[in-house]
């Protein structure tokens, strides 16, 4: 989705920083949003500190100081562009709701500003282990926050209880990913759709329960 | 599968061998074992010629005469890693049989012999034009192979006439390559077992019915 990995101004606050807006603060946004650029033009073996310093506009010895290096700048930015609101959309039916969440991510993944920049921090795990804990965590968060279509679905009954809701997103998901980023397939709206219909099928036929 | 990316020998033959066996034959089953391992421990931006050369005992000028540099190689060594004979399990029913496909799978990522393979394949189609022409190709002979597996199932009226072979085997697939390659989770037992529920409830509520 666009606000997936978002390229605009950050809202995170955190122990370094003075206020919101500060120096330390825009120091950040500067090195994560250069971070995401050169992982998108240059992929993790190409990116360095000295390249992200001088994107960002950012003493080298600042953010050796403040990232350590590499894997610590993937690790913060790729945190920076999960600090958004995002919120799925609830209105309407499970069917809907679902396909509206995997369409604005496949706009994401083919989206030529944002989709260079999925593809390089799903590469940037193959290489780095702080990468890895960092797609870890990103999945946990956007799916957590997705779940929320599948337990509105739960309360309206439209879905069995007990019914895994993070199974259920990454099982809409997966079949796409596995499209754009291992089988290497075109992926359409046909596509979505079928995705999200063998999901609801699956949940309807109690695949995704959870044991009491 | 074990026998998914073999490092066993080959049985291809092709217009430059003079028999199976001959020298030809022995060059590149070294060459693309040596491919395979190389890319394992060192990865695609490590691969050379040089070290693939060295590797299989074969001079470095027939590897750039025949397999003319290192995209060359990939997509021979691939090629070379299908050209097996393996064929699924029909007997039994579609459960036990998509079953029995998606552990083997699962088995070949995790063992560390063949492990390291798939993940650097999987890696090297986000570097190289070349290899994501040869991952597609991968997956559209073992998935092409793999859909005996639902045909057999159709013809038994286990799952809806018109189900699409191969979007099953996706389907059934897909959540285990996303676990391991892309959200980078643990994949145990119940997981595969998991997937090949949703995919089986999928089909039997139509999901992947082909249009007339």
């Amino acid at each position: 989705m666009r606000q997936e990995l978002r390229l605009s101004s950050g809202t995170g606050h955190e122990p370094g920083e003075m206020r919101p807006g500060g120096r330390t603060a825009r120091n950040r946004e500067a090195v994560c949003r250069a971070t995401l650029r050169e992982l998108a033009t240059r992929d993790y073996a190409g990116l360095t500190v000295e390249s992200v310093a001088e994107q960002a506009g950012v003493h080298k010895t600042t953010v050796y100081r403040r990232w350590g290096g590499v894997d610590g700048l993937i690790v913060d930015a790729l945190q920076y562009a999960v600090d958004d609101d995002w919120q799925p959309d609830l209105t309407g039916t499970v069917d809907g709701n679902l396909l509206r969440f995997a369409r604005i991510a496949l706009d994401s993944f083919t989206d030529p500003e944002t989709g260079p920049t999925h593809a390089a921090v799903v590469a940037a795990a193959f290489q780095s282990e702080r990468a890895i804990d960092a797609v870890h965590s990103f999945f946990a968060d956007r799916f957590g926050r997705a779940s929320a279509i599948v337990e509105a679905a739960i309360e309206r009954r439209e879905l069995p209880p007990n019914t895994d809701a993070v199974g259920v997103i990454r099982c809409v998901m997966a079949p796409i990913y596995f499209r754009l980023f291992i089988s290497r397939e075109q992926v359409d709206e046909a596509d979505v759709e079928q995705a999200v219909q063998a999901a609801l099928a699956a949940a309807r036929a109690g695949t995704f329960g959870i044991p009491e």
